[in-house]
């Protein structure tokens, strides 16, 4: 096959609010080859991505991304890290080509699967789709309580797991950082698996993250997620000499998988986050995860979108049956909840899986999405070099 | 001072060709106080990074760039780190941020060093501005007999030091790229420093490039710059390890003061090599150089384009008199040179050095860069969110 086209859409909630939800936009991707179509979702700033996509030539490292992509080959799985590298070498010094490229390779890899009749853990190599045990992944209260009465209704909801994050955390005294823990414990019930969330708020600052640990200790939190900037590898890794039992967790932020890597191999981490979405898709994902298993890091996905996004974060590490956690988005927006027409259901027993079907094995719900698409047009010296498509299937 | 406005210029050459020259086009930023104006220039994508300063709220860690410095107080340097600190927590999803913020915060460097009236190394807290050793900055020739000829030239134009990279370096066989290595040292004579930049040309294939060590180490190269993908820590660190007088360089890729780090403190480099139009700017370049003191790695300029990113970019590092080279780009197209109307031009002893005007002593050329000012028209939904501004003092 040949690649024909990619087609870049820019959706959006009719009204997006200054909080730590990132399922208020979307940027999602459609690559048509032979009139095989695959879809991707970037997570990533959509008008930024486009730009990038399109953006006239700089030098010859800095092309726009869809110059190596449209007119490539597309057979097997060894075209689609073909293309990624060739992205990755001509975009160079094009800081924003990684996240673009994402949701690219994504839709490259649902294409192929589609086309061949296959689940994407299938064409990575994985042998079955292991079901994960999913994490409700939500915000923090803006107080004690209704932190509490968040993680009561995700235990009602039947969930194992939970992780609470962002809001107030961090931004205040440790003690009201302590009672928003134990009340996330209280509602959660004291079996349940606590995880929680700092968004990076300490900065590089390993005493004021410090500060934090003996109430996560005490109420049992087994990770402690981003409490510094991405890549902060001193910091996390004096913070994680001073743990007793709650482990680090990180890499959410990684846009290669080298990045990954060094977290694992620098920062002390005991779960490493990826996003398929910004690392540079499934392949880098997979990659990561491979290095992950071989330093005794648990890999665990970053979605907080889509089941479009949650598919293609699950299929790296399908195949992994220690890797036995997922984040599951439980307070998405509308616009993420009817991307697809199906979704990946949190089973009797509890747990999710990357689906048997061929691809990403979910569809796309194209009458929905029109409704939150968003028209964009970029011109440079009077040439338009991008106008929102028409969005078909 | 209150920040009232910044302005983003897309400048070009009217011919971009696909070659390893970043001077073929330029972002150029202007900052304006209550009345002060600074510029700046971002090594950078421009019409991507125009984008992440314009584009509408994702969520709350993904704000356009703008949204985190218009409006800020700036009255002194803390404030420059201040609103770095911000943009970076607020855009933290957005990964074009940083190289947009990198020209932002030069600009405003040269705003409050013009305000002052004092030269912005003197802001750093540098007691003096030492010179250092300009290497001029070439491409390889497309033979081995190009390339010793543009060696000789540069010898003939009285430069101690010369860097051959890009072009064929890497592309096809070891014995290919040790006759241009070999025709480079001839050209430039037995006396001359050479450096070699390969372009991140092999990957993380440490084997590819341990073959052309013997011909650097025989043609007495003093540096490998960028063997490897930007980050690739292990691949550096096992090259550096099988190098017996040829030191390792690389660090341009970096996007935070981290990721330099990273590469001091993992890589086994010998040389740290930060643009700081890219790194986040004139502070997070300082930082960068003082962690590489400290660990006893020199700390080098890049600079491939205008005088006015060579100023920027020789203040984070003025006062560190064992810092003794610097990068001088002497292949510069057009726009480059015209962007100021004065220049820093290499002294009668040889060696360049940060000015001691206020700011960062350079005047930028508005009549000359007018020429060059691309066009931009970006609308979301029917409303304009960026047109190319009037280009004024």
């Amino acid at each position: 096959m040949r690649i024909d086209s990619v087609d870049l859409f820019y959706l959006r909630m009719p009204e997006v609010l200054d909080i730590g939800d990132g399922s208020q936009d979307m940027l999602l991707v459609r690559v048509e080859a032979d009139g095989a179509v695959g879809w991707g979702e970037c997570e990533a700033s959509p008008l930024t991505s486009i730009a990038s996509f399109i953006t006239p030539l700089s030098h010859s490292a800095c092309h726009p991304v869809g110059d190596s992509v449209v007119g490539q080959r597309l057979d097997d799985v060894a075209d689609i890290a073909r293309i990624s590298a060739e992205v990755r070498a001509r975009s160079l010094d094009l800081l924003q080509a990684e996240h673009t490229l994402s949701g690219i390779e994504i839709a490259m890899w649902d294409l192929l699967g589609r086309a061949q009749g296959r689940p994407v853990w299938q064409l990575l190599g994985h042998e079955r789709s292991f079901a994960k045990t999913p994490y409700a992944s939500s915000l923090f209260g803006d107080d004690p309580q209704e932190t509490l009465e968040k993680a009561a209704a995700v235990r009602r909801l039947g969930y194992r797991a939970a992780k609470f994050g962002w809001g107030p955390y961090g931004t205040t005294t440790a003690d009201a950082d302590a009672d928003h823990v134990h009340a996330a414990r209280e509602g959660l019930g004291e079996e349940g698996i606590l995880l929680v969330d700092a968004g990076t708020v300490f900065g590089e600052d390993v005493e004021a993250a410090a500060l934090r640990l003996p109430a996560l200790e005490q109420a049992r939190v087994t990770w402690l997620e981003e409490p510094f900037t991405s890549g902060a590898l001193g910091s996390y890794k004096a913070l994680a000499g001073r743990a007793a039992t709650v482990r680090l967790a990180g890499g959410e932020g990684a846009h290669s998988p080298l990045m990954a890597e060094h977290m694992i191999d620098h920062a002390g981490i005991g779960f490493v986050q990826i996003d398929t979405g910004r690392v540079g898709g499934i392949g880098d994902a997979a990659r990561v995860a491979r290095h992950a298993a071989a330093a005794g890091v648990t890999f665990v996905n970053h979605t907080f979108t889509s089941h479009l996004a949650l598919s293609a974060s699950l299929q790296p590490f399908a195949g992994m049956e220690s890797d036995w956690l997922c984040e599951y988005p439980v307070e998405a927006k509308a616009l993420a909840r009817e991307a697809t027409t199906t979704h990946l259901d949190v089973d009797a027993d509890g747990t999710v899986a990357a689906p048997d079907a061929p691809g990403l094995g979910l569809e796309v719900d194209l009458e929905a999405l029109r409704r939150y698409l968003v028209d964009v047009e970029i011109s440079v010296n009077g040439t338009t070099l991008y106008k929102t498509p028409e969005l078909r299937a």
